[in-house]
């Protein structure tokens, strides 16, 4: 046959197959990729006018339109800006007011200043949402109180690249903050009034969702350097006068604890960490935010250097603390998913070992080897504990929604020491239970508890005990320290009555469920 | 039902579906990926034991044998160090020598280096090479003499991640070579003895390849910063002695020409793209290397300089003289799928405004907005032209194969003023013809071609005729072009007899097959 270059060539080749001929430069600018690539033509295009569409669009109700967001789809965001974000409110009451209805938001987080997501579960604007970052406010009571017309799911940051990498998790429209951005929809965090530091739980969405809108308060001219996520994954960018108020992104305590007994918790747990043998050269660490373990790190850091100990790095979300360590050699480098306050944002931009990661190198169970794989020492986070090690991160004592699983089913799973760290009592009530209202975190996967009435390790860790039997470690067994906690305790649990609907569904990282929460009665 | 954790839950939940209950932490430890999303668990991993299979093997025969590599399959190779590479040859010897047959061999780019891929074709070790970028040398006359079981193919830039992404070109095992590397697989090309500035061409393998092998001679510790290709997408991290020579990375000229005719072509280049309107603010600029190409740069630098021009971007292959034009300010910055001498390398990994874009990024006519759709002003090469402006980069006079698409097809079809710049005679005869030898890239993507003669505009760019036609420039058309060529030759074209065998498929960027080059008779 002739093509359209005028040559003459066989219909079939031997080997190479079927030949589609050539019909013309630009006859085939639409892909034939499956939806788990990146993909669809971002414009017709004529050489001859050399008119080529542009992405820039006037007003996120344009991107709506454009991308064809229609009831019942799944739009997604990424939390940043937390506090802070403008985002999601701007994009959603775009919707509202364009009358969709059943939207189902995949969020990687949502804060208190969400608020108005209530009002659209109540006239139908959003039916479900899935997240792995909440914390308590007017949200969060909605979900407790089923506002919602289908049961929220919760995943893990690990969880959620994987379900979304797998495709059990399709986003119809991804809608991306962007504190720099140019025209063509190249970004990065790290630059702009808007600041976050990195983009890392974004990037899945960027590279699955069958549309990504860039949203942006910063369009700088071509190109956005450093380029964070790319313009071949991009489809629209829209200019906004504000993304978010970076004031709002760091919250709750940022600076170590002066709390005496929270110190006490911090300093057993670092000489937990010291005595189990994880003070080592290449060692690796990752506390997140909070009084009580940025006070672990800080006493962690002085043995590093007292031991004249190199490590390898510290990750997750990262404080001005963890910039400090870096700075001063204690680690090679830092992974960050996520810039907690405006040290680690401005630490981004100008030191190349504190490096991006996305939510998927991070923590998602099913690629080939995540960075959690790789932790050392973790120190997590617990609303309950019970006697099997499993830990509750998701409701408090009465069932109410307080947060969601995070980073800490996978660093759970993944730290060779993953240590739960806490008072004993909450609100005069003993956290530690026979069984925790909702299991977040299995227990064969945490290792050791410590709170202020010492340290118990997790059974199945005999490699562990043995290594510490002989320490002056204030070692005690998890019921031991349960009959201690209930003793100190002002009050009792009294038992929570519950109706039979699903508010949540809690998966695990790998996509099963562990649990469900079911709306309080009454 | 009751799941691993404990927990009484439902089996279906209404509009989640149907329940997976949680099995315990570590019993889902292999994804459900499909072949075209980044998958497979790394490891088998056990809390108790703490244990986890490390990815850094001993050598390229473990890595053969780990990633199961067998008769048949297809392996893959990127070609930042050049005519300096030793990975490609090294692996394929080791493929030799454990016997396996009929492999099919997808690289980015192969050069005279790779003299020993001939051998395998004889002994069947190779059946087909698929290439984007190849130097003239002994491989390229193997392939025009059809030593190869199968029909080479050749793609362009853009076309070859367009492929991969789409599932087209399914790679089995991808080798990447890494001048810096940490044993968990993060990369970089901007680091150590066989630095080559950028990894590019390797994005797509890295992403979409059943199994990646790093090979580095630059193992650091971890975090490898900056972290170019990620741990998750690697499975196995192979350390040697040297991945190559960086010497073999530049070849050719580097500098701009200084042959009178050549420069005085390189000036009328530069006024045509002037006189044309492009040198403005905001104007891009793509020329690769080769002397009459940097003699262009230099003197649209100029031009630039003059009228206060800032240029948005630089792209493409890229050599010192476009890192000294992003150094004056003269654009925003360089977009680089492959650093073509030490000053580009040395660049990469200073100037946050030197950014690596990936294959994908700079060319896949499929994604949604490849650099090249950005481009204003694109220099091309051409070993012949015929009078419809269709360019032949691929075979010589007598259809031997020379260098294949590379970037040309991408650019030519995005660029606003693609302009093919060429001398009239090679070795006596014209490059203008009624019909070229081979078609790579159609003539409705070719906009001027400039030579010792003058300059002949695409008649099907009447906007720019417009333009021009009140200027001093020596415009002809084609035709007119081509017959003072004619005049000028020293010696007319001999018509070549081919045979029927089909020894390479060139197709068009879109996947389409734009010609077929056939085995010389005799």
């Amino acid at each position: 046959m002739i093509n359209a270059a005028g040559r003459e060539i066989p219909e079939y080749i031997e080997t190479y197959g079927k030949v589609e001929p050539f019909t013309g430069a630009y006859t085939h600018i639409e892909g034939t990729y499956e939806k788990t690539a990146a993909h669809m033509a971002v414009t017709a295009f004529s050489k001859g006018t050399k008119q080529k569409e542009p992405k820039l669009l006037r007003s996120i109700e344009e991107a709506i339109d454009r991308t064809g967001l229609k009831d019942g789809m799944t739009v997604s965001f990424h939390h940043h800006m937390r506090n802070g974000d403008y985002v999601v409110n701007m994009v959603m009451e775009a919707i509202e007011k364009k009358g969709l209805k059943d939207i189902h938001i995949a969020a990687s987080g949502l804060f208190k200043c969400h608020e108005p997501l209530v009002r659209m579960a109540e006239n139908g604007t959003i039916r479900k949402i899935t997240l792995s970052t909440i914390s308590p406010g007017p949200l969060a009571k909605a979900i407790t109180h089923g506002k919602f017309k289908e049961p929220c799911v919760f995943q893990s940051h690990g969880g959620r690249p994987c379900a979304i990498e797998e495709g059990k998790l399709h986003i119809d429209v991804a809608f991306i903050s962007a504190p720099c951005c140019d025209a063509y929809g190249n970004m990065n965090g790290a630059v702009g009034k808007s600041a976050c530091g990195v983009l890392s739980y974004a990037y899945a969405d960027a590279q699955y969702a069958d549309k990504v809108v860039a949203v942006t308060d910063n369009l700088v001219p071509f190109p956005a350097c450093p380029i964070e996520i790319s313009q071949e994954k991009v489809d629209y960018v829209v200019e906004v006068e504000s993304i978010g108020d970076p004031n709002g992104i760091a919250f709750g305590p940022t600076k170590a604890t002066t709390d005496p007994e929270n110190l006490r918790i911090a300093h057993m747990t670092a000489q937990l960490i010291d005595k189990a043998g994880y003070i080592e050269n290449g060692m690796s660490l990752q506390t997140g935010a909070g009084g009580t373990s940025i006070a672990v790190a800080a006493e962690v850091g002085e043995i590093m250097k007292a031991k004249g100990v190199k490590g390898s790095f510290g990750s997750g979300g990262i404080t001005g603390y963890f910039v400090d360590m870096l700075e001063e050699g204690l680690f090679e480098g830092l992974l960050d998913t996520q810039s907690f306050d405006t040290q680690a944002i401005a630490s981004v931009s100008k030191n190349k070992n504190h490096q991006v990661m996305s939510a998927s190198q991070y923590a998602n169970p099913h690629n080939r080897g995540a960075l959690v794989n790789q932790l050392d020492v973790m120190i997590l986070g617990a609303t309950e504990i019970d006697v099997d090690f499993n830990v509750n991160v998701v409701t408090g004592f009465d069932g109410t929604i307080l947060s969601s699983s995070g980073g800490n089913q996978d660093c759970a799973a993944g730290a060779k020491l993953a240590i739960v760290v806490t008072n004993t009592l909450k609100k005069g009530l003993s956290v530690i239970r026979d069984a925790v209202t909702t299991v977040t975190t299995p227990g064969e996967t945490v290792d050791a508890l410590v709170t202020d009435l010492g340290i118990a390790i997790n059974p199945l860790r005999t490699d562990l005990l043995e290594e510490l039997k002989d320490t002056d470690l204030p070692l005690l067994t998890i019921e031991e320290m349960k009959n201690k906690a209930e003793e100190k305790a002002e009050f009792q649990h009294k038992p929570v009555e519950y109706t039979d609907d699903i508010v949540v569904v809690v998966e695990y990282r790998d996509g099963t469920v562990i649990d469900v929460v079911r709306k309080p009665a009454g």
